[in-house]
């Protein structure tokens, strides 16, 4: 149930304070060079230090455990590690009889008969993400000629990022952000029409993210507002290439030929340093809970290279679908 | 590629203009009570008739082929075919070389090689979700417990929706709208933290539908302008019934007790009967295209019971799923 | 759970007293030439009618239902129904309680809590297998260069395939048989190390087959009499033919490049005319069962075009994944 | 593609020579203890050291990185590793261009464009079915109250496996044999009737073993020299248990409550130290090829565990989908 993907498998494993965590990759073609080296930029735009992201630091080093010989790829199954070294457990001792407001601390408890990992987050730690930034760095090499970049459009509510991480580390409160993806250089025809849709597929990878509550394509919530003829976008040439691009890339589910382009909502962090009330499962009362540990306040300043792996993930699946013809 | 689902399997089939259309649904438990009957209220509310719906008309009679024996499912694959009569291939021949906006014309002529059927908008045309309410209709049985509602919020821009679809046909334009879904009584537990999140679920069969643009769940993209002490849904209970519900009902991907909320946008219909200015693949040049046929000005009005349709057959299958237990 | 593959998908519904019974085909590439015509030479091969085969006499027309467009493929899914006219129903009513041995009425009956179709043999009649030689046909249309042909080597332990069946009719007793396919022009290339060898995905459709106890690979079984040296086929060129074929044409699971061979162990057809004990759920004894109905003799004579079609399925399914390079 | 089950799911990667190898196992219920001592016993059945098999010597320590919390499943995926000390990887170089007769080395040269990793036979070592036994291991926990037995029949057509393997060290040649499994304690009602029949799901697990050419189940190839009336198995109560077990446990597909029996053929090891002649791709000739290295002299010795774990894999996946009744 952790597995994405037809033809370009990916699946993430591990907790925040196990061993180690990862991702298996199966359905790579072979030949493709692949170096510990590749992962080294996404995963530092990925990673911790920034203002406003949390002070637990992990060296982050990806592993090559299977998959690669003589620098490229061999067809077989890519693992990649990454150990985890830097783990306080004790932190999270009184979280799993206080279930933390907007966390996944109460449904995993249930779901799991209380057998989960709940230290840090166990396997729903945003740590777990560096297995997807990994598999997206293996996709991006496989969608060679496709340009994916994510970027921060909004924090809080503000486009000034600097002063809203301010405003939340003086209120000691965290926020949210929209991160805009545009996705350059795709070919006509990827995604099928019922089911695997390229919105189907990417929303589908991108909703494994933690955090994100909403996703538009094009022009997005926008078109409920808009008319017939202020949102079809006219084609232009035998290419595709229409005048305006409310579609986004995608008509009927299918590639057209045009940037695919979408926005995601990220959430604010649930874990925060304020003071809440919420249900005690040892007292059966609702009591006040402080949550200790180290947290981000916003973990949309390291959601970019998530949502880019994300969609380069669904991509690569699509891609190679798409080859039957 | 066109099937959803892991354990309960929907495969949608059929054009707008072939012989009939349909669905084939695997996976389904047997000792079901289901008849044809049981099909009448929910394609009857997809049906089109209502102001501002295509004028094209279509008894819409399901004919169970498989899978049931006196009245109730046998386990086995259930398949049911809606047969197409009222058709009229001729109105769409000059689609094929000029391309609508906003349509999939293109993207599916580039995809398929040309030999895509195009009458009618063929696998591609809204008519197809015919398969997708059937599918809905079987899933809704199967979570009997669980409540599904989805409702028009808004029609282009307006809650007036009379007003919003009389201004529409004066204009001879098209306009779009939100729908909200709402679903009681699920379980907690429901879904799988990577990748099969129930948000992933939802909005992939969801984006299976032509014309969604947008999916948003709880607060959705309001959650990017809140702090996270607005944000956190503090939890009231041991059964996790929380104050407010901005997680939607979902956290860490996981149904977490309260109500499943989310919205979609609906893009007005591509095909208006305005001239539109777009690129003719025989002249090789950018000519003005009116549309002929019967379409539907607001396709959003039709559009609740296939949302519906396209939850419940996602909550189906992450309910079986969860039976590993 | 009725569904085959990963690319190419296929699946199969119906049953032997319903409405119809036919198969849904997804995956199938644009552009490939099909019409009802194409299915009359496989489905000719697999009808009753010879000696020692049911008196049932059905026509077995395909109808094409989707997925075809101008006497090609659309690349949407291709749906074909065979309708059933020549049921007899009444026949069968007594086998629910008292069900018979050999067949699958029992487990069918324990499986789906008696809720199963159990009018002429329902979904696991030898009657669902049409569907599987129509997929056949589609999937031996995209394998174009390569030919699959399977034919009988013995019935009832005889090469004199009309004495053994003489001899049964005289005897009122089925007959089992072994059935060889051998597969020419298969690249090099096909299949994957774990879980989707060659071997692996051709036994998983075989099986399907009712009536099928075994299969075997190349020199198969009496590989475990010989040494090494006896058993390896050497490497005569660079194309990878080899002096002898015992691998069958598979090594490490993929296709090497000679004819893949493998041959099946079909069973007598279990509902035979002598009286046999078997349990009665009505009587809770163990008493004599006549069975009634019209039956095969000696099925292995029909089964040759279906162990084809499940070839030709496994094949196009690897053939399509195998393009991801 | 190296992914096995649709809700148990198995994903086997790793290389002989690569630093290790491995499984990650996704869909394990919650809750079921499991300790690093649980994968001893069955590890150690498939180990070399007996007379016949290879002298590389490996600690095969199982190593637990994730899934695992207080000893207990915790329902995320459980990934297990062992890593690789004792290679010797320069024994290997030659054959790349000088394919092993009967091996794989050919065909995954041709199939991964020459980028396979051929150290040690890389992925399609026998060494990966570690992953395949640890596996296993979580599947009989899993199967409780299953009980899986696969023993060795004969070796080298003989019974007298002692004599066999001493026959085949003083010949310095390799020699197959027969495994057959009984498993007892099955439900009735596994397997579903098309594709994932028992006899398919069990197939295709075991023909991802190296070396398997063949599998029967019941009386096995044995069914096509017999009469439906000598073939037939009785059933003698409403628990389905039969008077003969022909059937091997299964009808149409459906396991019916008795022991599932099925036996496989091994062949001999393809790497033997007699001089073969096969071609060069250097030289362009077929020449004589002395293979060195460390190898097994049967393999079929080490394959019991194997089997029990291919076997209990595809139960445990097919048990979880009969859940969602």
């Amino acid at each position: 149930m952790n597995t994405f993907g037809n033809i370009f498998k990916v699946e993430i494993f591990g907790e925040s304070h196990g061993k180690a965590l990862g991702v298996c990759i199966d359905g790579s073609p072979a030949g493709i060079p692949l170096t510990e080296e590749d992962f080294v930029a996404d995963l530092a735009r990925r990673k911790s230090g920034a203002k406003g992201t949390t002070p637990r630091k992990e060296d982050d080093l990806p592993e090559i455990i299977s998959g690669i010989f003589n620098g490229k790829t061999t067809g077989a199954p890519i693992t990649i590690l990454f150990k985890n070294n830097n783990t306080k457990s004790k932190d999270y001792s009184q979280l799993f009889n206080h279930p933390r407001p907007g966390h996944a601390d109460y449904a995993a408890r249930i779901k799991y008969n209380g057998y989960n990992d709940y230290t840090g987050g166990g396997h729903f730690s945003g740590r777990v993400t560096l297995g997807l930034v990994a598999a997206g760095v293996v996709a991006k090499k496989i969608l060679k000629d496709i340009e994916i970049n994510a970027k921060i459009l909004e924090i809080g509510g503000s486009t000034d990022i600097e002063s809203a991480i301010n405003h939340a580390i003086e209120t000691k409160d965290s926020i949210g952000g929209i991160i805009e993806c545009v996705v350059k250089g795709v070919p006509t025809g990827l995604g099928e029409p019922f089911f695997m849709s390229v919105e189907s597929q990417i929303s589908a990878a991108v909703f494994s993210i933690p955090a994100i509550k909403g996703i538009e394509f094009g022009a997005g919530f926008a078109v409920a507002k808009l008319t017939g003829s202020q949102n079809n976008d006219d084609i232009l040439n035998a290419n595709g290439i229409t005048r305006t691009n409310n579609a986004g890339g995608i008509n009927g589910g299918i590639s057209n030929g045009n940037d695919i382009v979408f926005r995601v909502a990220v959430k604010p962090t649930p874990s925060i340093s304020l003071p809440q009330k919420t249900y005690n499962f040892e007292t059966k009362n609702v009591e006040e809970l402080i949550i200790q540990g180290r947290h981000d306040l916003c973990i949309a300043l390291r959601v970019p290279p998530i949502i880019e792996a994300a969609t380069a993930i669904a991509l690569a699946d699509l891609s190679m679908i798409c080859k039957r013809k």
